[in-house]
């Protein structure tokens, strides 16, 4: 403790500058506008193009500027990020920490690449960076596992990061395929036209790395952690996971295991008794597991203008309120993909003699036990697709054996495998 | 923003004293010596009867005592108070702020009672007093909606506050009675020998309290929130409650409307689909609703030493770490438990004609409508239980109708009724 130091309520009135005034942007003007928040003066709104983009609610007093240099050259004391991107917005955020002006951003890209380097500049300037927002937009994660979990030893993982993958993924729970569901998605505005960042789990993908370094206090190079798209998933994979008990989500893991973090992000089946397997539509939820609390759960809208803005008014007002973080340090430490797990193995072949004993074959020969081979009837011999479920192995013998499955002239459709969590829980 | 002020790097090593060496107290100390947690020295160990509770992992430099002036008058800086019950640790908590020294404390019923005055001495002493254990163990609720929900305008809080009753409902709702899972939870340590704290819902009332200081920043009297037990729920109301998509969970819920706080505790029915209906066993859960950031849930271990521990080792070091929470100012509010939602109402009655027409005519007095009547087949006449969904109505009204239905003869025993949370989300 800060001996003599005494605490303090904040008089001093933070000016603060808003960079992007699209959804979020303007969230956040909407709310720092109604809300009044104390201590608070929204000072200037920097947009490309700002003409088009001016309010009539906003405070006449506020400056609209599509120049940055009005902005960082101004005694503004907190900018808030909310353009996106690596770059200009690296630049302008390193220009602003190394101006003394703290940064709070929404940007999980920006984080995940040089968030450790950014943090460090922030500590040097005195000043302070948050991105709350960058991880489950409005669900408090950050600040949750920050403050109030700080005094477990956290050792794992689970998230439910992407609501356009949970979108699609629960509505094909429901029956329907992959195509109509993303195309419907992009109608609805929770896909871009090119859905790479969600779909493939590249967006997923930066926001574990954000709370590896966070929960694990482990610091991992985006590009170790291994995306697997959700494109594969077939309506049939739904309908073999319900007959284990199970669904299917885009799951981002991550957990601390002999010094390495095994950390991996696509699709996975998890029993329905699990919460991973309650979220609903566009929802985020993310499962910590403590060495002493256990497992707790945080869920709620993870993206949205709104609750986005949620996440960056109250990173706000911990700077403009004196609040503090609770710092503890992260190490650099290996990532493996090798989760030892059991496995779920779909193939769609033609049917002939001998496939089974072959496929049992290569995975023998990785040394991986078959616990359960599924076939529901009704289905062409000439397009037959049924499942391997192997005993636990890890992703890399896996690999090996379907690499050289992949060689059967019997196969009619790359094999699809995804890791089964919780199978314990299994029903 | 304090301008000027610099980020800094906690130095200087915290003291810190433990009272109260149970089942939480032990966690702590285990956590503290085992996980070396930076800038934290455990310098005392205060109990009754100290020599008993002696364990040889603690550090030999730690001094044990039941004086509880050795610990006030050493130059301790923080104090985690887990004896609980209002006295005498309430004169320790005040006279441990008044001599300048942190306080964390687990002890809901005190927070609830004097935590507005306990602050205001902290304040003034220029010391911290923090209380994240104090609701919902180990789950990070009050940092979570302190740090990560700042930024939201809370209106409504819905939490499952007692492990307790949340063991004996989810029991009942595989088909147990009462009784013999009150004994189990007894057995198993979860319920104590006197029930009362627990299953009248004074425990989940404390934390309620507290909840909507925090949340909706108003301040409640304890004895003004209305408590109502599970005692009376019996294996037929789940029953009645499955045939209409939902569950029974004991419910703290406070809701700010037309500036007064809605609470009230107490069993009520939760549709399947509800996030409230999925917790099990001890596990609390809190549902907050934000005016922009929709609904997040929290949810994990509620009680039990080490997740209760966790909490308490958080704020010792948001403490120790020269981390503040976010200070929003709350309000005197009044309170009232007219909650505006259908209701469940079961009567047991020795079945004759014109029971209905009666019931009916009471109901209308108070114009309150009835949604449905829900009869199960298989009872006997003499002895049967039927149910009544009356539509939206307030509490107060319903008592008016139900003091009324009282004086009837055919009743055999006293009707339940309970509010249905989420009723436009029913199957």
């Amino acid at each position: 403790m800060m001996r003599g130091e005494k605490r303090r309520v904040s008089q001093v009135v933070s000016k603060v500058a808003i960079l992007g005034f699209g959804t979020v942007g303007s969230s956040v003007a909407r709310i720092l506008c109604d809300e009044k928040s104390q201590g608070i003066e929204l000072t200037h709104i920097f947009n490309r193009g700002v003409a088009r983009k001016r309010a009539d609610w906003v405070p006449v007093g506020v400056t609209w500027t599509e120049n940055i240099d009005e902005v960082l050259s101004s005694p503004v004391d907190v900018v808030l990020e909310l353009v996106g991107g690596l770059e200009p917005t690296g630049e302008w955020v390193r220009r602003a920490l190394g101006s003394g002006k703290s940064v709070v951003t929404a940007n999980k890209k920006l984080i995940a690449e040089h968030g450790i380097a950014l943090d460090k500049l922030a500590r040097e300037k005195g000043v302070h960076l948050y991105y709350g927002a960058a991880v489950a937009g409005g669900v408090p994660v950050i600040p949750g596992i920050q403050q109030g979990l700080a005094g477990d030893r956290i050792t794992r993982i689970e998230g439910i990061l992407n609501g356009t993958c949970n979108f699609i993924l629960s509505k094909m729970e429901e029956g329907a395929e992959f195509a109509p569901v993303l195309k419907e998605a992009q109608k609805l505005g929770y896909a871009e036209a090119d859905p790479t960042e969600d779909v493939g789990g590249f967006d997923a993908r930066a926001k574990l790395v954000i709370l590896s370094r966070i929960a694990l206090r482990a610091d991992v190079a985006v590009k170790d952690v291994s995306c697997k798209p959700i494109a594969e998933i077939a309506a049939i994979d739904f309908a073999y996971a319900k007959e284990m008990g199970c669904t299917i989500r885009q799951i981002s893991r991550a957990e601390l295991k002999d010094g390495r973090v095994l950390a991996v992000v696509g699709p996975m089946l998890v029993p329905k008794t699990s919460p991973l397997a309650w979220s609903r539509g566009t929802e985020n939820m993310v499962l910590v597991g403590g060495a002493y609390g256990g497992d707790v759960v945080f869920s709620g809208h993870g993206a949205g203008g709104h609750p986005t803005a949620v996440a960056v008014v109250s990173d706000l007002l911990a700077i403009a309120h004196g609040s503090r973080t609770i710092d503890l340090p992260s190490m650099k430490t290996a990532v493996s993909a090798d989760l030892l797990v059991p496995h779920y193995i779909r193939f769609i072949v033609k049917d002939r003699p001998g496939i089974i004993a072959q496929i049992a074959g290569a995975l023998a020969e990785q040394e991986i036990n078959i616990h359960a081979i599924l076939q529901k009837p009704g289905y062409n011999k000439t397009n037959l697709p049924f499942v391997v479920i192997a005993e636990p192995c890890s992703g890399s013998a896996l690999k090996c054996a379907l690499e050289k499955i992949a060689h059967l002239d019997c196969l009619l459709e790359p094999t699809l495998d995804m890791p089964i969590l919780d199978a314990e829980n299994l029903s």
